[in-house]
């Protein structure tokens, strides 16, 4: 009895690390590659990335031998288990080189450094890292690089059939590429993922014809697309504040990573207006360009020089919006203002089905039609106001989605701010830090964890915290919630 | 024509007049009290009542005469008027006395000060209030006392019948008073008013007998039952911290005060369960106790004596979520976590139907509710989830106004605190200002705004926005918001 009930519950499970191991073969893989860097260059650092891949390949090896006669079809419950653990199992093996390798991090530090890479957070506990070998620059960037297309991919093929996310108010029959262009979620993968390395080639190209040095190019290629935000330099984009076109370029890329990758395919696919008619990158623009000009002249007005103020105001506002995180200076220095304003940008996210996170610029386009209808109701009671998102019916399945989600999140951040009080942090570090976490931007508010502070110095216990944070967000909260109900389990 | 266009806008306003004026004429008669007190004490004082009472009996005569033959018969736009225009209007009549009066303050003050009063938020910018004569002092008192009742009243008669606010929640067919007992709700305020009166007399009488003077006694008797928070010293009711019977019968006032006023009236008339079966009373209470005693073990951790931990929790726990705003001292000296947590309870607020401002309790039941479902939903897709609150269904009508009004809030706090950040207010007293503002409760946080310190330090600019805040928050949002769009002028 006790023996086969063991048995279904491997059956139950086996499915699901049957996936992760292949996921973890991925990972494998691309250490290859700054191991082969450390190598060329007869780093010591090599051997940390041997060992690395050897760990991995053994979990991947034993799982996979275990699991070998099982097939995977996966049921929703399972789907939402391998979604949450492999962020989770992929965050804490990518973190094995930082463990082993030449930094030396202590283990909650290594861990907190890959969970913000893989989640392309983009918060730093290093310190020094013009210092880092090469090897382990081109890790961090690879990490954000594989996260950034994960999201996307996750974002595309797995939420929409877990009820979370917003891809399903993108995902309807009406849709041009959904059924007919490419009748399976597997093709539009494959296109993503060309897009991405296509895209990531060209900021490389880009960066490196800008004057940065090749693995620089490489590196921020990786993590603007990824709007990851992990840079080779203490300084983050700070270090080419002197050269305003490499800002101009950034801005740009990370830009380019915050936009629905899908629509990037429908352009090349022939729908050449697909990204101008879509009504979220409509209001990414707007918001992108209002904002940063907006804190422009108040820059300007303070005395600073107009295409210094425009540069910087768009380049931090783009970096937080986009939930990259780079900054190009500390612009918590730029009063008061610009303190709050960049409280509310860590929040807002770019567009769904990008690698950006935040709340998402349609779920604020989808709250304020639900207040606008609201304010109308009140006064014609009567009165039937359609509801239309970029198109399309908002259906009450949409609606409830953003209201459950906004509100989850508003939460979660309250609850890991009190928490983070707990350990003695103060109430801006604790709340734009729990905020900078969820919404996987990176850089806080205050003196320790903003632009130019580094979250090093923070108790490990709210590290901890904040590595839930940044893994919370990037699921969606929802993802997770769902595994922490007495209902899942009972199932 | 331009003359007939002319008498057709006066044939609407006439009546939003005549209803302001009787309500001015309220003021007045009140206005009468403390200038007796004041010509018995033979204080000069006196003088600036006698005129204030003429200015505003000379605008009631002209309205009045004006509005002589009209009748009073409101449509619901002339009703968002009038509810809108008689907190504004009376605000300013009754900060008359504090500008022609001893204390001599500014008008901007003035006005900050009696909005602050009618509003029942109950932060000052007075300092050395010990020194106040008598009659301002009971003028303070008062203002609050009657800024309660017509919270109550509002909450009761009107906005039920403009959709906004919560008590249509809690005013359905099933309900035992709203048709069969008291058929209007002419009734039902006058019960309300005679609830409120005697609860005040015992307030009265208690803090009296427990050893306050019998000023001082009125004065706090007023401000606990409005949930106002105005006290006789600068210390606010830490003038009393070494009576501690004194703390707890202010937080029992408080508490009564945040209650739905017809559940007392249903108690009265013989449903002796009442209070106790009503879901939002239900969660007030294990609210308050639960993170009272929360805070309470937190300072008893810290090593504050148990008694005295205990006290000043529940006192300051309570006075913050009845949106009262007293303080018994600086509770923003309890450490982060005791920050973080006032932060929080600035929002909450008492029961819909109680003097209290905030978001108020049912919202977060609801919303509790919605949450609940939606990880339901995810769950079981085909599943089915009735959603009742306190007995009723909640119909998509209500829930609609709940997570409207929410968005609502959250977004004033965050428009308010980014212009007050724009007068050079630092993140913590701009967020904390805007947000004890709306919920009018009282105090912020932060060395200049917090429970220790004043607002008259602001900026002038800072001070009126805080108003429309103050005035916002207390006409739940909506009523006000519904005049600013185009659509309601177009009608």
């Amino acid at each position: 009895m006790h023996a086969s009930g063991l048995r279904e519950q491997w059956f139950h499970w086996a499915p699901i690390f049957k996936v992760l191991a292949v996921l973890w073969l991925v990972l494998a893989v691309f250490m290859a590659i700054p191991w082969l860097v450390l190598l060329i260059e007869e780093e010591p650092d090599a051997q940390a990335f041997a060992f690395s891949i050897a760990i991995v390949l053994v979990a991947v090896a034993i799982t996979l031998l275990a699991t070998l006669r099982v097939t995977v079809e996966l049921k929703p419950w399972q789907m939402f288990l391998v979604t949450t653990l492999s962020w989770v199992t992929i965050s804490t093996f990518a973190s094995l080189p930082l463990v082993l390798g030449a930094p030396q991090l202590t283990f909650t530090n290594a861990v907190f450094e890959s969970v913000s890479a893989i989640t392309t957070t983009g918060s730093t506990v290093l310190v020094g890292i013009e210092e880092l070998s090469d090897g382990l620059k081109l890790w961090r960037g690879i990490m954000q690089w594989l996260g950034g297309i994960g999201i996307i991919v996750m974002g595309i093929a797995i939420l929409p059939f877990l009820k979370v996310g917003g891809m399903r108010l993108f995902h309807t029959e009406s849709s041009d590429w959904s059924d007919k262009v490419m009748p399976r979620t597997g093709g539009i993968a494959k296109a993503t993922l060309s897009v991405y390395v296509g895209f990531t080639l060209l900021a490389m190209l880009a960066y490196w014809l800008g004057g940065m040095t090749p693995l620089d190019a490489i590196v921020h290629a990786m993590t603007s697309l990824a709007t990851g935000g992990f840079a080779n330099s203490d300084a983050s984009f700070g270090a080419y504040s002197a050269q305003p076109h490499l800002l101009w370029l950034g801005s740009l890329f990370m830009l380019m990573g915050a936009v629905p990758f899908v629509l990037y395919i429908r352009f090349l696919r022939g729908s050449r207006l697909a990204l101008w008619r879509d009504q979220q990158v409509q209001g990414l623009l707007v918001l992108l360009a209002s904002v940063s000009l907006g804190l422009a002249l108040w820059r300007m007005w303070q005395g600073t020089a107009p295409f210094e103020a425009l540069t910087h105001a768009t380049f931090n506002v783009v970096s937080v919006v986009t939930t990259t995180g780079y900054a190009s200076e500390d612009y918590t220095a730029w009063g008061s203002m610009a303190v709050v304003a960049f409280f509310y940008l860590t929040f807002v996210g770019g567009c769904s089905g990008s690698t950006s996170g935040g709340m998402k610029i349609f779920r604020f386009q989808v709250a304020t039609i639900l207040l606008r209808n609201q304010l109308r109701y009140l006064i014609h009671a009567s009165g039937v106001f359609p509801n239309r998102y970029n198109g399309q019916p908002l259906t009450d399945e949409i609606t409830r989605g953003v209201v459950a989600f906004s509100f989850f999140f508003f939460l979660t951040i309250a609850a890991l701010a009190l928490a983070l009080s707990m350990m003695g942090l103060d109430i801006v570090t604790a709340l734009s830090g729990a905020a900078t976490a969820l919404a996987n931007v990176g850089p806080g508010l205050g003196d320790t964890i903003g632009p130019a502070g580094n979250f090093t110095t923070l108790p490990d216990a709210a590290k901890w915290l904040l590595c839930v944070g940044m893994l919370l967000g990037r699921l969606e909260i929802l993802t997770v919630l769902v595994l922490l109900t007495p209902m899942f389990w009972r199932r």
